[in-house]
């Protein structure tokens, strides 16, 4: 059986589940490299996977016979099995984060389950922590960007739209990697105060502020990165924000380490930010990065997470001045037991085009 | 208040309901017309959409006056506001069908909400009906759909990969729509036995088949279209499966109308295929479009949904034989008292290029 399935086993043993029935894409493309649409059952002696027509022929040519997973075209399915795949079973295991609460009560029906279990993030904690591989690809799609963000460098000028740029940024994603990793911000001049802004068509002027937030895929795994620059010149009313922001973020990479806490690290940022001019930190500081863009541990305050070895996540501080403008720099870095690892590199300093 | 918001006040209490959760960012885009990440409470005496602080700047300049929506910072929010908002309320609805379990366990934790109440797709049922400025949005990312495909027959040559295609029309929805309603399908040569394929560097060949399913936004609204063409000539196997698929597609159109059963239209096509050489129809014949891709009502056997007149659907049989090829050829029509307008309009019968 592949490895992470004998994971999985094992940490169901350990829980006393007999089954589990896993929806959640990402976890099935983690536990089985399978992208698609269906429901991965692990009963107790067998791991199915139900799929539908559609992509049949495309999940068994990404199958070996390595992997002990047996796949169902749904029609194929009748009552009977439905009901027959957990026999025996007194608890079975469910994505209670992922799964609807009408999915929830059909799968009790349909199913015949006894004890339907929330398993609380169990294979998400598990992606937390990357091998090797993963590490890698996450590695490589950093390294795109990075480059990515040197071309950029060369191409942006005064006149091309926030759309033009983002577009740019996707052809070069489409071409040197596996696309997008999330819809690319290009965010200039008073667009930056928004720090989730979709690109328009604002074209890009002299002394203005941009606000890029960027990441591609490599098999399946993502990379993320914002670097907020300038055209002509660093406007002096900019430079304290830029400056309190890029200290914080310089600081937090010194921060992040092993049994690091991550809420400790955000209060420090929200205290040093209020302390500098009153200023709020009105997003997350950061966020698990890896099959999924945003995934866990989430670094706010909210959150209990620990920093553990080998963790991907990212350091994102920004502040935002409404109807004027905003500053954020985030790099993707990688926790050891002693500090951590800049995945993304791209210059930090005032850049200027 | 804006009158979708006073539809829902008045089917809320139809159904005993004294306030609502409202959780799918497409029904708050359709009820309100933000565009964020949010919640919308309907309570006994206020509209109140609760976000974040990267996104209250975009939702406040969305509503206006007239909506009667207040926005609230979720950060602001004590706990007390949150056990006040539903007080006196006996039943509250949520979409049990979008909210996660842990979700709904959440929800009824959090507002001391005393009864959950399912709501059985009450807002999307009233979205299958599309009004005047609707349809006016989905006709024009219609139109631009067939202008696209007019284009595409000049473009694509030999030596063009799947890829290349899908960016072009990406390019090209980028520049006259909002960008693409879903991931385009370009899929040539035995690719096109995929009903579901993802573009390829596989290159366009002479004598090749291709089949296109594109789409694009307009003010939030999709079009979908399918064409399968041919490079050259039209394969003399290919031919009957061809015809098979597109005679079953225009009769399928002459049934669409109000009153019509989508089961029976279903069977109807799904026997036809069986009679002519044993042929499965292996997905839907087709589904609502509207603000999703996807949305009700579903065209198939298990739905037991009644056309009704200025809803929106989808006609689109297919036929895929395994390791070799497939066919399938969709429009987008608008349901009317007597029969159906097609919405797109390209040419079906055999295209060469």
């Amino acid at each position: 059986m592949n490895p992470k399935l004998q994971w999985l086993r094992n940490k169901m043993n350990s829980l006393d589940l007999q089954g589990m029935i896993i929806s959640n894409p990402t976890n099935i493309k983690y536990l089985t490299n399978i992208e698609a649409e269906g429901t991965l059952l692990i009963t107790r002696k067998e791991n199915i996977y139900i799929t539908d027509g559609r992509y049949i022929e495309e999940v068994q040519s990404t199958l070996t016979i390595y992997d002990e997973i047996i796949v169902y075209d749904i029609k194929d399915i009748s009552i009977d099995d439905k009901e027959n795949f957990f026999m025996f079973c007194e608890n079975v295991g469910f994505e209670e984060h992922f799964v609807t609460y009408a999915k929830y009560k059909e799968y009790i029906r349909k199913y015949k389950i006894n004890n339907l279990v929330e398993t609380e993030y169990m294979i998400e904690k598990q992606r937390m922590i990357k091998d090797e591989e993963e590490i890698e690809n996450i590695q490589k799609a950093c390294n795109i960007t990075d480059d990515c963000f040197s071309y950029l460098l060369g191409y942006i000028k005064p006149g091309l739209t926030e759309k033009q740029i983002a577009k740019e940024i996707e052809e070069y994603y489409n071409q040197k990697a596996d696309g997008i990793a999330f819809e690319t911000i290009v965010a200039s001049g008073e667009n930056t105060s928004k720090p989730h802004a979709t690109p328009t068509d604002r074209k890009i002027e002299k002394e203005d502020i941009i606000t890029i937030d960027m990441g591609c895929k490599v098999n399946g795994y993502c990379s993320d990165m914002t670097r907020t620059i300038f055209v002509g010149k660093v406007p002096e009313e900019i430079k304290p924000i830029y400056d309190l922001v890029l200290k914080n973020q310089i600081q937090v990479l010194n921060d992040y380490k092993e049994g690091a806490s991550v809420r400790q690290i955000t209060k420090m940022v929200e205290g040093n930010f209020k302390l500098h001019g009153g200023h709020n930190l009105i997003h997350s500081l950061g966020h698990g990065v890896g099959l999924d863009i945003h995934e866990p541990p989430y670094i706010s305050c909210k959150s209990e997470a620990i920093l553990r070895e080998n963790m991907v996540v990212t350091n994102e501080p920004g502040i935002y001045i409404a109807g004027k403008f905003g500053v954020r720099i985030e790099d993707t870095v990688q926790i050891t037991k002693f500090g951590c690892i800049k995945l993304t590199n791209s210059e930090k300093n005032y850049t200027i085009i």
